[in-house]
């Protein structure tokens, strides 16, 4: 059986996985070399400068990517796959480059389709991760990624059905850090069980159907009379934005969904979920891992290594 | 009868003209000398330094000004009019200065009011604009200044009874110049009748009820697939944010805006307000001296010029 080398290749991170052929993490190795950070379309020494040693060390592993390492900012831009895919379609939509001794390099599609508003949609990297996380589920699911462009994936057993993006992380950040609101925020005076209160303040507002364009000038106004700490002018305004998001992207509200990510934001989404009616659970990590291990098992179910 | 000399002094701009003792217009002067042009406080000194003539020449002439020159990053803070205030509330709101020969200025009050979505609002100089285009009128009128803070206001007579701000211009000026939307924006291959076409994509959007933060996101993925030509992605997501503001700030579809202020955002607006099922009406300019001239006359009923 093979023992794959598989890498999450993202515009800010670089992460690769050594894997035993169960699909166990037997080494990980991350850096912030993402594609962003590769010149001249380098990939392939940046690859070799990241993990030489592990191609060197197993001639043989396939080796398989995914993320925006197959954007046109990427290695090869690689067509979106559409429709309800599935573990095979995403297979399928896979492409191959080549190192300079001729060794196959295998990366994932993207996967665009309609959202729930009618409206193209596009993703890289998040269908691999899916797969990891639908792995051996049945029925209906709902997974929610947040980020600076989070998603809401529809899942049934271990097909996509549909997604829709929201560029919440991005506001946020562009509002803070170039917009009148920045110039209020302060860290000074700043409390942690105060900052749970306004982000659940933020919450309510949106909850309560606050458009965001009046809301984020409400920031200021209310600062303005005191109405809001300074120092927690950030942490309401990301409830805000979290609970529009939330309120928009979650239509069933009694249903779990499932949070891929890890850190703060992770905590925050979970508590606006639950805020909402719906129940939280967190998925493992190294999915994006668990999913292109499959596509390999699947890959070498076809044959397509032995070449 | 008094020919008072009046000042707009906004964040960016400073407006002064000298007016006839029946309000009219003798004279015009403008600078881009807003408050933010002036240093440690030297606002008198400016003041002379753009009508210092003006001053000099008629030294009885009442002085009287709106707009940001009187909050707190202005000569003085005055206090915000609360209530539904028609021009004798507004006028009892004005405090005065004094220039160094001991001549007063006097500076309007912003306004403050709980909106639509019951949240603290706040605006300073529209209240006055205000005062000059509803002069004459009856019943209720709702008004529209759009711009980087738009404001959305219901008069009844000549008394304020609300208003909302919406952050439209700077939500899409930070969009524009920092997001990764900026990163697909060109000019080239634009054309104006296309702009109109993308802009109206765009409001069809919102109409339709799509919400904002998705709808970011799609202004890149329908780049993605040539949905949208990358030269008309800015009219595209300047629709779909004017229309989010008119969806959510024009409630009684089929009432007359009128609306204040100048150049191409005003026939954007109107666009979108008719395309909504309103009229439109434009307003006269100079509103800002209109309003100080009627609150310049009743300060002088008032014998505040006396003494």
């Amino acid at each position: 059986m093979i023992c794959p080398i598989v890498i999450d290749w993202g515009t800010t991170s670089f992460r690769a996985y050594r894997l035993s052929d169960q699909g166990k993490v037997l080494e990980k190795r991350a850096s912030a070399n993402g594609i962003l950070a590769v010149k001249d379309g380098q990939f392939a020494a940046m690859l070799l400068d990241q993990i030489g040693d592990w191609l060197a060390n197993d001639t043989t592993a396939p080796v398989l990517m995914s993320g925006m390492i197959g954007s046109r900012q990427g290695w090869q831009e690689i067509d979106y796959v559409t429709g309800k895919p599935g573990l095979s379609e995403i297979a399928t939509g896979m492409a191959r480059v080549s190192l300079a001794d001729g060794r196959a390099v295998w990366i994932a599609p993207g996967y665009s389709c309609r959202n729930a508003d009618g409206q193209i949609d596009v993703m890289r990297g998040e269908e691999t991760q899916i797969l990891g996380a639908s792995a051996g589920r049945d029925g209906d699911q709902i997974y929610c990624l947040p980020g600076t462009h989070s998603k809401w994936v529809s899942v049934t057993g271990q097909r996509i059905t549909g997604f829709t993006t929201f560029m919440t992380g991005e506001v946020f950040d562009v509002l803070c850090r170039y917009s009148i609101l920045g110039k209020l925020m302060t860290e000074e005076g700043r409390s942690e069980e105060e900052a749970q209160r306004w982000f659940d303040d933020g919450v309510q507002k949106a909850k309560a159907g606050m458009p965001l364009l009046s809301g984020f000038f409400g920031v200021r106004a209310r600062a303005l009379f005191s109405e809001i700490p300074e120092a927690h002018t950030k942490d309401y305004l990301s409830g805000l934005l979290i609970g529009s998001e939330i309120r928009d992207a979650f239509k069933d509200k009694d249903r779990l969904v499932t949070l891929i990510g890890s850190g703060h934001l992770i905590g925050l989404y979970g508590r606006v979920i639950e805020n909402f009616g719906g129940t939280v659970e967190l998925s493992d990590e190294n999915l994006a891992a668990a999913g292109l291990y499959q596509l390999a098992c699947h890959l070498e179910g076809q044959g397509q290594f032995c070449e």
